[in-house]
């Protein structure tokens, strides 16, 4: 069976869910092209995703996916998050920000019970998880309203891991994607592969069809991935310019400067690697750094210095997710980007 | 023009120059098939040169290529030196070294006036650089009887100052490759693309004919590097336990174990960035040490530990090059992996 009868759509084309820079009007845009739209949940709240699955389900009739994080909630560790304000002060000396006043916390929940409880009204038919997979009850429930399960491999460990636990379909995250790498058995970066050797690789290793992801920007990109053994492409960065998404304006003009050729994995916004446009933040401190607190906690001691940074103008505190390719970002409708990656 | 009337070749595949695993044998059978063999020259004697060349002259009518590093050759530094060799005198204990009596020096010369004037006698087609270009002086020696010239990008920056510098073709090479990076205008690694990314981008930049490199295994990988937007591929790993190579029997093994799914870049080996298997020193020292010394200086250092260690059976200390993907991997002669890889 091939992707689309799998999942019930028209063209081998996922729409990456991207937290934080889109919501349901850019997932009801590409399924009701013949993709599939994904809503990322990661940073909803129960009210606000109901709120979103309610406009999905009013929206379109076409299969549509929902994404959760399912990392471990870590334990805050109040030396380490001191070490971590303490090397930002700097900062907050010059943006006048209150180092006291900084509240802790963050916006990313794992996947849980109320979550699955939630869903279980809606019964999305796709349902796609990063960093693994939740536990076998919560999977369970998943299952239970027959919901397709999807999750990300960047080795092919991973991809053997998560076959082995019955996902429908894997995502083969290339080293070129943009935000936050998926890896889960391992949290050395040295493992992470080009999509060119990752991709062929879990074809090899694995039955169930294997999504490519990263550094796909256009029709080209999707035929090559086909060409490797896909069967079908993920894309993200390039619905970063589409009307439907919220993509800020800022981000938005990095992502069509020269800024936008310099990436890097960085771990200075969550607390996990992910890849944006290289901001002040990442070049000052290194992108990645041994002081950061554990997913999602390193939020929070940025999240002041991001908003003043902002409110003048400047992106150089923000999170500018970005793949390695951004040659395919077009500010044009989601559903005229959708059929154009798909080459019709 | 197409990249086989370019460098009169039948099928658009070049054998990456591969120094250390190979010598005239690789490139001659590779030429004949009617890929574009390449001889790496950069670990070869004045002596060496001329009778690989002489052999190629004698065993080949098709064309072929020759490879140098140009690199500026580095002052060595006693206090770096020293530095270095502390870090790992828990290995000369171990191995019964005495570091008082590793000679300096490496065998890494970058092209020089007498490469320039021994070339002059035989005229190669082709002369491919790593790491740019030589001086103007130098490249006006080797377009002097017309060969043509090739060099390596890594970033789209690259791309367009070797075209600027009148390159007939440019690799883009990607993160996935084996061996040294070819970076050459910036030392942050954090600039490096996955062929994926890096390919399209680098074609839309330029317009000379590009060729991808990394990760690049079969001729499914051929077929979607030319979706890209390549002329053609080079291809290294693949070749590296074809009968023809010289590649060490520990190193065929590695090639043919699980080990080679975990490589990384390490500086270790030679002081820049090179991608292989990872190894014990790999893995002990961090594949990457701000101590080691400039290229190439690194190697003087671990060559005993090296000896030690191979002639005990063991890679712990050798560098095992490969590229992200040794699934294309065969004990085949070149010429039919030459073939293979073209799709016939």
């Amino acid at each position: 069976m091939d992707l689309q009868q799998l999942l019930g759509i028209e063209l081998p084309i996922i729409q990456a869910p991207m937290a934080g820079v889109q919501d349901s009007a850019l997932a009801i845009a590409v399924s009701d092209a013949g993709g599939l739209g994904s809503l990322p949940c990661a940073m909803l709240t129960p009210q606000a995703l109901r709120a979103e699955l309610t406009k999905i389900r009013a929206q379109t009739q076409r299969p549509y996916n929902v994404n959760f994080f399912c990392h471990r909630a870590p334990e805050p560790d109040a030396t380490r998050e001191a070490m971590w304000r303490q090397s930002l002060a700097h900062y907050y000396r010059e943006f006048d920000v209150d180092p006291a006043a900084i509240p802790d916390g963050s916006g990313r929940r794992p996947f849980d019970v109320e979550a699955a409880e939630l869903l279980t009204e809606f019964q999305p038919p796709v349902v796609s998880f990063h960093f693994g997979l939740p536990d076998e009850a919560l999977l369970a429930r998943v299952r239970g309203w027959g919901a397709k399960v999807i999750s990300s491999a960047t080795t092919v460990e991973e991809a053997r891991w998560l076959e082995a636990r019955g996902v429908d379909v894997i995502i083969a995250q290339g080293l070129e994607a943009g935000g936050h790498r998926g890896l889960f058995l391992s949290e050395d970066l040295s493992t992470q592969m080009g999509t060119f050797a990752l991709l062929p690789q879990i074809v090899r290793a694995v039955r169930v069809p294997v999504v490519a992801a990263g550094g796909i920007a256009d029709a080209a990109g999707v035929r090559a991935a086909l060409a490797l053994g896909a069967a079908g492409a993920q894309v993200g960065t390039a619905y970063l310019l589409c009307p439907e998404a919220t993509t800020s304006a800022l981000h938005r003009a990095a992502l069509q400067s020269e800024a936008a050729r310099h990436t890097a994995l960085t771990n200075l916004y969550t607390g996990r690697p992910a890849r944006g446009i290289l901001t002040r933040l990442m070049r000052e401190q290194g992108p990645l750094s041994h002081l950061a607190p554990a997913f999602p906690l390193a939020t929070a001691a940025i999240a002041p210095l991001r908003a003043k940074a902002e409110a003048a103008g400047r992106g150089d505190f923000s999170p500018l997710w970005a793949g390695q390719n951004t040659s395919g970002c077009r500010a044009v409708p989601a559903a005229q980007l959708t059929r154009t990656l798909a080459g019709l």
